[in-house]
């Protein structure tokens, strides 16, 4: 390892707790320390390589827009033996409104949703589709039989260049145990979009309320109710912090890593380059099988240590490069 | 009222608490006490009446089949970041399957669905017809701005003669305050099938199961979990039984009650019948507006007392004319 008594560059810490919650506070914060705040390159340590033996550097995320959703249909709850058949029962609706949602090719429906959707080259696509993954084993680890997306687009082109939409959570009616005839007044469904670049978190959510409130049949009152999004980004691959990030990993590693977009959306990211004009380095060491977000999230100790080695290095050749392109 | 000193005839009570949750115990207790519990007629009072002003005796139930479903995506919960739009989402899945089972035109499409279920001519859809029903006071009680059913019949008639397909309840992934990015691993339904005379539930259950699994993609799991359903039921209108039934109501109310269909299941009145080779009569006392099965539920004193004086008048119009029928 290398000395780290000295560091080659200042380094200014900022560590915020809202991530998973919109980061409500930050814009205000980035707002009024701007000064304080300045620096050349930030780094975010936030992703993950594609192996421990395949280091990686994210280059991309996708941004989000996620709206929470209320059907409602009687004023009460209604016994489903006097009332079924003749009232709009609000989950059988609000399932056939959200199947509406994406077409038999699995594209989303939305008038609108694909219009500043950025289109990659086939170059491009050829470029992204060397990076290794292993579709038998990718199914054999989520114990799944196949996988399912938008037509005419391979697994890592699903989830990190096109738009989704998930609806990640859906709740209505009688959920305990056993049987009962109920028919809902209302049902919900928190339901995300994972956007890539072009496509604005705002304009698209805009555009996902207004087609549920157009699709919802007159038997049904809906409610659509915006959470926080965040913007896609993009960061070059031909810059100081993209090269000193490529040239540390390099030495921990012994092996060049490799650029690729990230599926998920970090909206600090675009925050920071709006407030401070300065590009995001995503220099992060999980692992995909590390289950973030999900039940036993854990991270590696390999991992852990790959981070405390690379990390001074890119603090290291960020600042050599900077030295020698200043001269 | 009437000196109810003397009853003119024998009285047997059943009592049972088990209604609600699929009557498990019955068959067993009614066939192990065939003899204690014979008796010339069944009189029940689960049932309504049209309006305060408006007496009617209930002349057929629908059947129930109710079964639950599990529908499973990846073996855990993932982030909806990194593999959204790449792996089948369950509850995108349940919807799209939910929303399939039901056409444009409301229909089941389940195949052989509708095979059993008895047609009744336009004479006896005109007689049911003379019931009396406003759908704007129907629409403005439940505060919906349309009703919803099956193309080509009534609410009416969609509620009483028709089956039907509800879900009654839903649930899967986050649904907790706020926004969580998950794609859950598994999502459930509550699905329950009112059936009419013709149909079986048994063979109902099969179709619904048999279907779901089909209609499945490859990318995910099903698994059904039938609940207890109930035989759909018809009684006559012209022995003595409704007779009676008749006859005492038009005393009390000053009117005579309006046979009808009802929407609802009561699952015994079929047990009976198969067990006891017995008859039951729906005399009840209730009011749609009474809320069962919703928060409220209520029942109106009128209602209690008029159910008091009607009974014991049913018993002796009863053994009138079962005593003039026997000469």
């Amino acid at each position: 390892m290398m000395n780290t008594e000295t560091l080659p560059c200042n380094v200014k810490f900022m560590i915020e707790g809202e991530e998973e919650v919109g980061s409500e506070s930050l814009e205000g914060f980035l707002k009024s320390n701007r000064k304080k705040l300045a620096c050349d390159v930030i780094l975010i340590s936030d992703t993950g390589i594609l192996a421990n033996d395949i280091p990686s550097i994210t280059t991309g995320l996708r941004g989000l827009s996620y709206v929470e959703v209320e059907v409602t249909g009687p004023n009460r709850d209604l016994h489903s033996g006097l009332y079924g058949g003749a009232v709009a029962n609000p989950i059988n609706i609000l399932s056939k409104m959200i199947a509406s949602l994406q077409d038999e090719n699995n594209r989303v429906t939305i008038p609108g949703f694909y219009d500043d959707v950025e289109t990659l080259s086939m170059e491009e696509r050829a470029e992204m589709a060397k990076a290794p993954f292993n579709l038998e084993d990718y199914k054999k680890a989520l114990e799944i039989s196949d996988v399912h997306g938008e037509e005419g687009y391979s697994t890592m082109e699903r989830n990190s260049i096109r738009p989704t939409l998930d609806v990640n959570g859906i709740w209505g009616g009688y959920t305990g145990e056993g049987a009962k005839t109920v028919i809902a007044s209302k049902a919900f469904a928190k339901i995300s979009m994972r956007l890539v670049p072009g496509q604005d978190p705002d304009k698209i959510t805009k555009l996902f309320c207004d087609h549920f409130q157009n699709i919802a049949p007159k038997s049904v009152k809906v409610k659509t109710m915006p959470h926080h999004g965040g913007m896609p980004y993009v960061s070059p691959t031909n810059d100081n912090g993209y090269k000193a990030a490529s040239m540390a990993m390099e030495q921990t590693y012994g092996k060049k890593p490799v650029p690729v977009r990230s599926g998920g959306s970090i909206p600090i990211v675009a925050l920071f380059e709006q407030e401070l004009k300065v590009k995001s380095i995503l220099l992060g060491f999980g692992l995909d099988s590390d289950a973030i977000h999900s039940p036993n999230e854990h991270y590696g100790l390999f991992n852990y240590f790959k981070g405390i080695e690379t990390i001074p290095l890119f603090y290291k050749y960020y600042t050599e490069l900077k030295k020698s392109n200043d001269f």
